[in-house]
């Protein structure tokens, strides 16, 4: 057995059996191994940022990590974006890149370049293969890290010369550490400053986006009246009828101070303190008021369900947070095709159990309050805030649950960094509707510009936000990559080929013509 | 004034005047400065890999640096693939990336990364701004670097504060070096080697390639005998009729280790020790024999021009080689549409001065020798093995030359890793013909996987390589990003469709159905 076949056989022993892949030289033996064995699933992308984007999607759903396959350093280059939005996801995730033989990097052929220094920009843990036995001993060790805490994300560098060479030795199956609980202390400390009548919010992240801890939230809510708000990019939120409710922080800065504004308590729960996405001239970071005490319940990592539930033992609150309601019998919606219109299909055709992929940026934010009434779903958004992720995340998700539907709400300009993800999703047949909202514009620069002060803009400017000239055709795009496509331009046309979308299975695209009121 | 508009103040006074870019909320006052100033051209990319390829198709040709303009450490890291492929090139290249403001990076917001990490790990210097003042500073100095030697990669980092905050002091017009010239000892003890009547070839790379080196190593080989090769991936090789031709190392090592089997000597001009592109199990990396003495002649980023013109004046090498003649009058190609099919249509057709792009992989190599008595043109290829390089390479050369044709022969795999860059060639009018070799398989691998000895292929092994299911439908592909296109599946249609490429401006696409041979 070489040093590739026995990563492999350790990998699946640890529990890892999806790998998203685009290989090169480096890695014959590995894509070799993977073609010898049954137990790992194989899924070719036609781009790194959509392996990465994927298996950041099917950690998210999956809750183990999925093994990455990549080439040398740029090819991992190539996946760091999405990486990165996988790190600040807190997914465990399991990358190998393949590096040069060892022997052969004194040369510096023309590929050669630092694999470990890309690795660990966007890794929190890596490891470097010493031979081929050693090979799998990190690879074990990649799947443990991983499944640390929430998640985390690793990356073993594999020289080529281990993957071929004979492995003599079986790497362990590791044991996975339970995720940390909050002390006694730290409860009771706040579970008084939940009594304490002053106004309070707590702040989720992460985790506690779980329907686990939100129902505990609930309870605390209903017993003191505390606010459950949510971080502007959630990684994986638990939501719509039947759930309990969360506020969510807006994206701009003035609007999210103005939801904090009044508070005297807030309590993180997974979540680090509410800070501005960018800064701004002239204006704070923070977003909290000055006055507001800032209080931790649980870190990122530690376990914010049992958390939440020993708190609401301790302030003896155990009636149920009301729920969101079910969305009322209404008439399909007719005329202009608004982001809200659009939620309003998505309310009344939303499969139970839909998994929502949200990178609609300006057009996503009015959806958000809107399907709060539409069937149980899981809401996922850009995390790290880097774009190109909602197709490959959603591609990632489908493959993870291959009986739930996905959606992808998607923004033209954030679609067409990882479009290659298309492709994938006609070959794995995953259960995809795909909605572009074809605004052609980078809408967000263009509300960006005007809040950082940078003066009246020229035409000139405006051209460098301007997806128009030429016209994106998303319908030739998408069948080109072999996802069958239609273009709606009213509501009622999006109504029906949504429907159509959510009655049958397999991937498809809307290209939505949407008209957008700016916030 | 501020820091924004003093940057570019700086660059066009440095002789900066394209920019390719794809900006975001930090640049913002980056993009209005721009938007500001006549002498900039921005380029719009809708990826970053976009952005740093045509950079460097600009600089190839331009022999001077664009400037790029990208967003945050994961904006850069999209672009890095590139970045590497330009290194390697030794291109003259100036990043401007946007980093969040300095006071508010410590609240580490989603999109926080470490920047000049990213930064430095594919660029030969990296400046990090310090104040408004500074950003000007770094910016000129930048161009200062990058016009070293034949050329380097630089990045400024620019955070946003330093953007919008105001700089009330102007930056220096810096000057360049001149390019390092060879010693007179060392161009003495390179004549008498060639003088010795040992077998011996000289081999090529960068700017040794250009037609004034070439020249001078062809009066060399007339007086000595003395082999020109060329380096596998030269970043742009002048050639065709009337010039000196080179003999070009093949890529697989036991091809190149058979063109350099029997030397005695190699005189390196601007060119590293030749090795293998990978390391194979139980061959060599070195690819010259074992007893063929070493030599260097010039180093990378000295004047080989100047060099090989001393040398030939020491040996007293006066009369021309012969150089390429032109292709004969032949019947066009007809039949199956085969690598070499194209490559006839080429010479016939390709007009005087034309640039190629050459990305095509497995159906590249056949297509180069072929060309030879094409009329005079550049080859460009991708130097650092990075793929996605071709498409934003040929947009990048189309922008420095507008009076030229480029034609960019484009692997069907390839291609997709930047294939928004067609939308750029549309936006921008350029004069590129694409012609896409859809062979629908990274059929390299397919010839890597047995060269590496990982065994017997399954057919999952061999799913991994393949582009099919779906098929890419590049027509649709092409038009969906506002590229005309057509398909060729005869020698006689690709002959007729590029025959009115040749003949007409601005972009389109020909998605060949080439049928291949494998070596």
């Amino acid at each position: 057995m070489n040093g590739a076949e026995r990563l492999l056989e350790t990998l699946v022993e640890n529990g890892v059996d999806v790998c998203f892949a685009n290989p090169g030289t480096s890695e014959m033996q590995l894509v070799s191994a993977i073609g010898n064995n049954d137990s790992m699933r194989a899924v070719l992308c036609l781009f790194e940022g959509v392996v990465s984007g994927a298996a950041d999607g099917y950690a998210r759903m999956a809750d183990k990590p999925a093994v990455t396959l990549l080439h040398v350093g740029s090819g991992f280059s190539n996946s760091m974006a999405n990486q990165h939005n996988a790190k600040r996801a807190h997914v465990p995730l399991v990358n190998v890149v393949g590096d040069h033989a060892t022997y052969h990097l004194q040369y510096d052929a023309p590929l050669t370049s630092d694999v470990p220094g890309h690795a660990k920009l966007c890794s929190e843990w890596v490891g470097i293969s010493k031979s081929a036995d050693d090979l799998a001993v990190n690879g074990a060790k990649a799947v443990q890290v991983s499944m640390q805490g929430w998640g985390k994300v690793t990356t073993v560098v594999a020289p080529a010369n281990h993957a071929w060479e004979e492995s003599t030795k079986q790497a362990p199956a590791l044991t996975t550490p339970d995720m940390e609980t909050v002390s006694a202390i730290t409860v009771s400390k706040i579970a008084s400053a939940l009594s304490s009548g002053k106004v309070t919010a707590r702040f989720l992240g992460g985790r506690a986006l779980r329907e686990d801890s939100l129902a505990a939230a609930g309870l605390i809510a209903k017993a003191t009246g505390a606010r459950i708000i949510c971080e502007t990019f959630p990684a994986r939120l638990q939501r719509g009828a039947g759930r309990v409710p969360v506020e969510r922080l807006p994206y701009f800065a003035e609007q999210a101070a103005e939801v904090l504004g009044g508070l005297e308590q807030l309590v993180l729960v997974g979540a680090g303190v509410p800070v501005s996405f960018f800064a701004y001239p002239g204006k704070d970071s923070l977003l909290a008021p000055d006055n507001c005490e800032i209080l931790k319940l649980a870190d990122i990592h530690q376990n914010t369900a049992t958390a939440l539930q020993a708190v609401a033992r301790e302030i003896g609150a155990s009636i149920p947070a009301e729920t969101a309601r079910s969305a009322p019998e209404t008439p399909p919606p007719c005329g202009v095709l608004s982001p809200l219109a659009i939620a309003q299909s998505l309310v009344q055709l939303m499969p139970d159990q839909a998994i929502v992929s949200d990178e609609a940026a300006t057009c996503g934010l009015p959806m958000f309050s809107v399907t709060e009434n539409a069937p149980p779903h899981e809401w996922m958004t850009i995390t790290g805030g880097a774009i190109g992720q909602g197709l490959p995340l959603s591609l990632g998700a489908a493959i993870a649950c291959p009986d739930r539907k996905v959606i992808a709400l998607q923004a033209d300009g954030s679609a067409m960094y990882t479009v290659q993800a298309l492709w994938s999703m006609a070959r794995e047949n995953t259960d995809v509707t795909v909605v572009i909202m074809n605004n052609r514009s980078y809408a967000i620069l263009n509300i960006e510009l005007a809040r950082v002060g940078a003066g009246q803009p020229t035409p000139k400017t405006l051209s460098m936000f301007d997806l128009s000239r030429p016209d994106i055709n998303w319908l030739e795009i998408s069948e080109g990559m072999g996802v069958p496509a239609t273009r709606a331009t009213t509501a009622e046309e999006f109504h029906q080929q949504f429907a159509e979308a959510m009655m049958s299975r397999g991937p498809r695209l809307i290209e939505a013509m949407v008209v957008q009121q700016m916030p």
